[in-house]
Formats: C-alpha cells, structure tokens, sequence
C-alpha cells in the first residue's frame, strides 16, 4: 500500500506558536512514514518541511512560480507549477487529509478545494466558515501540530 | 475607457429568490453596458447570463472543460479552459469587481482568490467568514440582484 | 447558431510581412462576424487584435497573468488567467479552428494542443512538424491573413 | 546540493523499443540518484517509472485528473493536478532537463515549452521540428535510454 500524503496549508506569514504546531505536524508526519505536501514557500510551509527533514521524512513544495529553486531549503522534491494561484488546487488534490493550520486567504481557497474535493479536513486555529445555508464547513478541530497530524490519518477513507 | 467586467459567482443549484437575484444582477450589468463573466454552467451562472441577454448585453463563460458547447445556452463567448476547477482563479482574476450570490465551495473559492487579488466582493446571501484573526471577510452586503450590481460598480477602483 | 471563434496565434516578435497577416486576417474575422480569440499581447496578437478593431470585430485576449490591463489596447475582453504559459491551451480550446502565423515555442505549444484537440489548423509561414513516425502534423497552409481566414472557417466542424 | 530531477515524456502508445529504452532511463536515473519527474500514466511513462523502481529511485507522476489512484503502480509520489493537458508545462517546469522518447501531440507541447523555459532537452526517436526561421529545434539526440540519461545529466546548468 502507498504511505499516504498529507497537506499541510498555511500563510507565509504567522504567528511563533503556529509555526511551532507546522514544524510538529512536519516532524509527525516524518515519523508515521507519511509524504507532506504543501506550497514550498515560508512560513506555515517551511516550517512544516523542516519538521519532516528533521524527522528523516520527505516533502513535496507545489510551487506557484517557473522556478523549482524558489522553494523552501527543506523541501525534498519542488514541483514548479508555473500556473501561480491555481495551484492550490494542486496541493488539496494530491493529498489524502489536509492540515491548515491559521491562514490567510490562500488558505481558504485550498480549504475551499478541499471540502469540493472530499479531502477531510483538519484545522488548527483556521478559519471559521459558515455556509449559506448556516452550516459550518467540515473542519475537524485539532489543538496542536501532532494531534493535527494523528486525525488527518486517522480520517483518510480506505 | 473600458467597459466594466464584473463576476457572478454562485451555485449550480440554489433556491429560486438566488435564481431571481442572479437574473436582475445580470440585466442590471447588461443595462449599465457592463460585460458579466462567470462560470458559464447552469444556476446562479445561467440565471445571470439569462438577464444579461435580456438586456442584450454581453457575457464569457469560463468553462472548466474542453468543450466550448458546454456552456449554457445564453453565454455569448465560451472560455472552455480545460484546467477544471482551477479555472476559478480566472473568473475573478478577469473581473473588475465580483458578486458572490449564495454558493457552495466553489463559490467560496472564488471569494478567497478575489480577497487574494484585491478584487471588491458583494455579497447576496452568501457565506460569513472570519479569519483565524477574527476579522471578517471583507465582503460588502447587498440585498438583492440590482444593489449588488450598484455597489460592485461603485467599488471598481479607478 | 453561434458565431465561430477561430484562435490566431503568433509571437510577440515577428518581421512585416507576418504582422500584416495577421492584421489581415483579424479584419477577415471581423468582417465575417468571427470571434478573434488569441494570447492578448504584442506581435501577431496585437495586429489580429487591430484588424478585428478595424473591422468593428470582438477578439478575446487571453491572457498570461493576473492583471487585466496587461491586454494590448485592441483587445475587447481581457481574459487574467493568471496561470502562466499554461493558458495557451485555453486560447486553442475555446477556438473552432486555429491560425497560426509565423511563430516561436509557445505558438508551436499551441499547434500541439490544437491537433490533441481536434482543432482544425491552418498555418501562414509557421512551423514545419514531422511526427516520430514521419508523419507531417495536419496543418493546412495559407499564404496570407484572408486565405488563412477563409479555409479556417470552412474546416469547422458541422 | 540537491540532486538533480529528469523529466521523461512520451506516449501512452508506442512501439517496443521505445518502451525499453524508456525503462532503461528510468533504471539509470534510479541508479544516478536523480529523480524522475512524468505524466504519471501508461506507456512511456509507466516504463520510465518501472526502471526507476527498479533500481530503487524515485519517480513522480503529474497527473491530468484528480485522482491521485490513476498514476500507474510505480509512481512514487502522484501529483494530481486536476488542470487537464495543461500539467505538460508543471512537469517540464520542474525537471532540470528533459528526455522525449517517441511522443504524439502531448509530448510536441512539453518540448515546446521546454524550450521556453530554457531546460535542455534529449530526444530518442523523437519529433523532428524545424522553425519558421528554418532553424531547427534545440533537440541533443541519443540513441537509447542510457545515452540519454548521460547526455541529460551532463546538459544540466551549473
């Protein structure tokens, strides 16, 4: 069987504590044998790929851009997509559960793509999305990076 | 100057006041000699397009296949773009301001990239956001098809 | 029935002759009540989209990033996809039939999508393509905007 | 320094040799340390993706739909783009250099943007392309898939 693939989603700029719960989650997914997956830029991306190389694990860095170089240092493999925004979508897909962890705007797309898509989703201290029916989207909530990473696992459909 | 190019974005099924809502927005923009672009499928998209010929204005349909014949009967130019969900990105990216009615995730999606690209957004019946700040999203509420359409052109920047 | 949509594609950069082509060729698409579909830029775009204009035609710009006003002044509707050398599959997939003129790597990405996707091709001084088994790629060759115009419409698909 | 990523193209159909020598690429990058980066389907891609397993390497998919379960058996890592042909320009995009075995239409697009985005490129069989200017396309030839993987290796920018 295929290990599997987690996203992990988030802004290029956070807060120390968010930060903190990426690289967990990283370092998490690293040890249960999982592949991240994620934007490869700063922020909630890096600090999620630096937890998985600490851990001996392997990232993916879907990038917006042409060049494979502007990834983070800890991304293992750059996908230079070169089709910007619309890659988010990418990121979502390719996964089996997704983590977004705080977030701006480009969280809330992959967040968007993620429901339309049937990834579950797991969220930490992310956004609040009521629809306009008055019902909450379906995010999980988790508190920390490691708690994150153990439901998403535990989500994935056989 | 250019005409105007002004987004609706909405569900393939929603309730019939959405459907009313979505048909006056399109007239409204053919009336203001205003270029309507949206999804191009059935819904709020088809109920928009409809209005918009009403008024003999004009409308794009930015597919996400291959085939141009997909769009609905009343799109005056196809976009078929083949990228699937990701063609939402270009709807908003092509508008000038954006008017979200109702909507599901694909909706929800769009209002993230307009956010991202610093389009203007009016909302009719749509989602409630806020941000893992706790600020809501910046989405100007309007009451039915016609106000929406005022607002959004009052919000184009110059 | 729908008025046709014939893509002209050409490069930023081109001698005379080609220019005037594709000015011709715009104004024949014009005149014929055509829909001009191309790349949005300079070059053999920006003459197509001149020769539309001239002839009080409609040309969709589609265009590579994300700010609309990018569009050479010609074009009616810009289309921000925002997604890179990617859209050049957009341009040949909302087009009945597809004109190349002259041309560099993106036109020739073009032509390859088009043929992918059944679109019939008519070609002014562009690329000579023989496939791995010697086979030539099925492009009909014109020697001049107006002609090129002409046998594009007519290989349309009924 | 990172080690370097080998794009291989071609066909979902094609004849023997070029199955061989498409897994012989595979095994060879396997063997070099490099990764593979593909369409993720069948043909020549799922040949390239058996010889790197083969050997013990890497591969990964880039998919045109949104599933990642459609990559075939060997793939390491499935990208599931969901953006239809227009993920040819991600995996051109991503590789440092470029192996076309044989090819229909798709692989014509991946040169042609490989080209544009100035990564070098080794045919095995493959098309023959000449410019509107008469000149022909920057295309190193080798003989197999070994020759290939050497001369690609060797092509990479310091």
């Amino acid at each position: 069987m295929k290990s599997p693939t987690i996203a992990v989603c988030g802004g290029q700029f956070c807060d120390e504590p968010f930060l903190r719960f990426a690289e967990e989650a990283g370092r998490a997914l690293g040890e249960a044998g999982a592949t991240l997956i994620c934007g490869g830029l700063t922020g909630v991306m890096e600090a999620a790929c630096r937890g998985a190389a600490e851990a001996g694990g392997t990232s993916i860095g879907v990038l917006p851009g042409n060049d494979p170089e502007a990834a983070n240092p800890w991304v293992t493999h750059a996908i230079a997509t070169g089709i910007g925004h619309a890659r988010n979508l990418i990121i979502v897909n390719s996964a089996d559960a997704v983590i977004a962890i705080d977030g701006e705007y480009g969280t809330l797309s992959e967040i968007a793509f993620a429901v339309k898509l049937a990834r579950p989703i797991v969220g930490v201290g992310t956004w609040s999305l009521v629809d306009p029916g008055g019902n909450p989207a379906p995010i999980h909530v988790a508190s920390d990076g490691v708690e994150a990473v153990n439901m998403a696992l535990g989500l994935i459909p056989d």
